[in-house]
């Protein structure tokens, strides 16, 4: 039938050895959203293309080389969602949350994501992510909150090799000045950079520094900082968002060259990075910050907001670094042995009395032999072995076996759940 | 800033209260897993369009006029999922899964799928399916179990109005002897049919029956049953599925006019309907059934499999249309109201203390006043209540209050999560 259809490049299957890897990381971050009190919010995987040119930014990367849009039979321009934050900003704004009497509005999300990079360590071109959104309030205590959540989830799962960098982006008056600044450092040598700089220039000249062509550029590392351009209020902001930080006891490296890749951050910056050996290029587990401007940018209120993602293929693969092990597949507790057709009636109906129990169970759907059906137990490390034969058929009783001792017990067949669940 | 963005057509917001009824469906379809022993796969949102085009078939509306179909920024021609058994069975080849030594692999999803329908009441653009795959077994015990499982996820949510409808499509043999007559029946009138219908006469002859246009065509209640051209063991296999079906106690009805709209099918074909009052046009639940030769197709060795597909935004109307109550959003435990500034770094460390001990907290983060505090706190529906103010902090006491009572206790702050956690 022709050759083989293989995954899309850049993307990739979680078999069921990975999957209970997965299962465990939700639950833990589904528990700490219910401690942190971050409640669930779902967009669609697509949104109007619109919703990321104005919610991320015209000028980044992002919306000029990496997202899929395509235009749908209505002839609609429909994007991918190469990120949350603009989506459940739309959210918030559409559904009106902002009238909810209690701001913030706290809320998580977490689905794939999709962005058309060079694939490599730690990046496809489908990710999932976690993310947080605290809308409504601009205290640097719950800047801290934020940050201590996304800290939180790391060592939940048993991460303990990291670096958390912060930086303040400054308000609007904060920027204008730096920015002002950065066009007179670079301006009269600008011709020496890449083509992408050179149009950064005017429209955002912070994200020169970004610039991973130009980074050794002698200008680069005399450029005029931020964070000799913050005003009083970003600064006493950025204070206050250090103090909560030391109150939690969270220890924290402030870099003034962390300015993130999207264009609505201001104030409160920050990147959790993983120092394990042998990560890898791409060290950063997670990136957030502030975004007071970017409601009203998406047609809200003022609504100022914080929040964070996180890439779970890259805290997997942390775990990988730091070898700790999570994710122990649910093991089998019941394997029933049918000896032939006959018995296999009853054998079903054991395996369906036992589930119905809470009990998991399973048995064999192809007509095998006792002894393929026991090796089959055995690989599927089934805990309890039972053999149903015409013998048990016609006395009632069947024999329940405990496979790490071999220990054998002898039981009506509606005594067997009650024994196994007395055992656990 | 220009108009509001809003949700493409077709799509839906989950917002918060809702999010907590997904989570329980969620939390109940993984715990049916795992007593089933059906393991997590994941595969990507988007495939090779040729991928859907050989599974789901060409010859389908699905493939026809509902996918959502685009060129990647490497040309490649890319189609967003429009269900899930294609995927599965791509990554059972991809991945070798048939080489395993226990057969059948038994695995479980749930995601977004998409199709480009007319959006109505239980049919949106972008939907949630959870599915099994119980691929290289064909043993009627395993369709029995299969179809158990799909009625136990209803069951267990709490929906009484099912009807479990089943078919037997045969084998090839019996599936081409039925061809021949539907030819035979339909071609000299064909004429009177509708262009889709006239293409499907030599393509898939058995689809004309599905037909929503010429469903009232006299030659439609009089057309050759497949039925009656079952050969031997299409009928020994349908037999044994309803054998075993009454095993387990499961109550089925036989439609011989069940055809799916996929075409893949053969052998076993089910649909799960709701007969809740007011559930509109759409009453179709769940659909699955047996695709022997699907795996060949895409390219594996021979492995008979058989799985189902059920809407989760279905399933929540239905829940809605029998009055079921599910997922009581997780309630807040503590809120922590901070009398002034000097106090709110003290509430702050108590809310982290609480978090860590496994109870959710939280605070105010827009400086209101105590009353406004309290108010929140009763609106979050807050269990207890602490105050904190320059007198606790100068005593190192505090008074938890029980909302349900207006009970007091008198507590250090160090023993504030323990009598909580005794209370529970």
């Amino acid at each position: 039938m022709g050759k083989n259809i293989q995954l899309p490049r850049g993307t990739y299957d979680v078999l069921p050895e990975q999957s209970a890897k997965w299962q465990e990381v939700e639950q833990k971050i589904n528990e700490l959203c219910r401690l942190y009190q971050y409640k669930e919010i779902r967009t669609p995987v697509f949104e109007h293309t619109e919703l990321f040119q104005r919610g991320v930014g015209d000028t980044t990367d992002i919306v000029q080389k990496e997202m899929y849009t395509f235009q749908d039979r209505g002839d609609r321009s429909l994007t991918l969602r190469p990120e949350g934050t603009a989506s459940v900003v739309r959210s918030y704004v559409e559904n009106k949350l902002f009238g909810l009497p209690d701001q913030p509005v706290k809320l998580s999300y977490m689905g794939p994501m999709f962005r058309y990079e060079r694939p490599q360590a730690g990046r496809t071109r489908q990710f999932v992510q976690f993310g947080v959104e605290a809308i409504g309030s601009k205290d640097p205590a719950i800047d801290a909150e934020v940050i201590s959540l996304a800290m939180e989830v790391y060592r939940s799962v048993g991460l303990k090799q990291l670096r958390l960098v912060i930086n303040s982006l400054g308000d609007t008056e904060s920027r204008i000045a730096h920015k002002e600044a950065l066009i007179k450092h670079f301006e009269p040598r600008i011709d020496e950079f890449c083509g992408d700089c050179q149009s950064r220039l005017t429209k955002n000249p912070l994200r020169i520094l970004d610039c991973k062509v130009d980074r050794n550029h002698e200008l680069m590392a005399t450029a005029p900082s931020l964070a000799d351009y913050l005003n009083e209020e970003s600064q006493v902001y950025f204070d206050g968002v250090k103090g909560y930080l030391e109150a939690l006891g969270i220890d924290y490296v402030v870099d003034p060259n962390l300015v993130r890749g999207l264009d609505y951050y201001n104030h409160t910056a920050f990147e959790i990075m993983s120092d394990a050996e042998g990560f890898g290029a791409i060290t950063t587990l997670c990136g957030g910050g502030r975004y007071n401007g970017l409601v009203e940018d998406l047609g809200g209120p003022e609504s100022p907001g914080i929040g964070f993602a996180m890439s779970i293929e890259r805290l997997l693969l942390a775990l990988e670094m730091e070898k700790v092990e999570i994710g122990q597949s649910a093991d089998l507790e019941v394997y029933v042995v049918a000896m032939d057709e006959s018995t296999k009636k009853k054998a079903f109906t054991v395996v369906r009395d036992l589930r119905a129990n809470g009990i998991s169970a399973d048995m064999d759907f192809n007509g095998r032999k006792v002894k393929a059906q026991m090796k089959s137990a055995d690989r599927k490390g089934a805990a309890y072995v039972i053999v149903i034969g015409e013998t048990e058929l016609e006395s009632g009783k069947v024999a329940l076996k405990y496979m790490a001792t071999g220990e054998q017990q002898e039981l009506e067949f509606e005594a067997i759940a009650g024994a196994i669940l007395e055992n656990r």
